[in-house]
């Protein structure tokens, strides 16, 4: 079932100061933030050879990162993005297995204009899995 | 200075159940256990097309991640490893724009049998950085 990692997503309380020091203390390759206020952040993605890290700051007022962050002021790793080839399938083997995959269980669309969907991390070792249609 | 994402580590406190969810909840390629002492953890790499994830469960008294487990029983998202060509270049770059190097700066023989070094991770937004000489 699992792909690629698509991505490891990074809260940060503010975008602007993470991203900078990602590329100038880090040395590397940031994209410009991009608010995306459908999905509640605002997102930078810094681009690694063989995948991305994302930062993400919350944007409005139901930023679905903001209680991360208001337990984690400093910011913290928030969740693990794998690719699937067919979500629908990868989310009825889920479930016939136990695992609890969150909200309705329909793939919504996702920052990256994909089908996404997450699982519960008490299933998963204490990590949020997300799950996207690659 | 970030080259690829070496992998992402995840303390779990029962290595051979998260082992087997892996396996066969996610349908991903698991390692066997394996048991570095000398690093004190456990270790299962759940092998993806463009990186890796690792389990890491502690082993013995001394095990640098037994804290984080005290603090987050269930397991929790414990590092990121990213890739350097020089892992003293980039200690002496990150150390000129004020980032800190934990421990005495000195790079340590990793799990993987390569130079490594951890950076502080209230200088990058909660993330504890390890960067490992490729």
């Amino acid at each position: 079932m699992l792909g690629r990692l698509n991505h490891v997503a990074i809260a940060v309380p503010d975008i602007a100061a993470a991203s900078e020091r990602y590329r100038t203390v880090l040395g590397a390759t940031v994209t410009a933030p991009e608010a995306l206020p459908e999905h509640g952040v605002t997102v930078v993605f810094v681009e690694l050879a063989n995948t991305k890290t994302e930062l993400l700051e919350p944007l409005g007022k139901d930023s679905p990162i903001a209680a991360f962050l208001a337990k984690n002021p400093s910011g913290g790793i928030h969740h693990m993005c794998y690719e699937v080839e067919d979500i629908i399938a990868s989310r009825d083997a889920l479930r016939a297995s136990g695992a609890r995959v969150l909200g309705d269980g329909q793939p919504r669309i996702g920052a990256h204009g994909k089908p996404v969907l997450f699982l519960h991390p008490k299933d998963f070792d204490g990590t949020l899995i997300e799950l996207e249609q690659a």
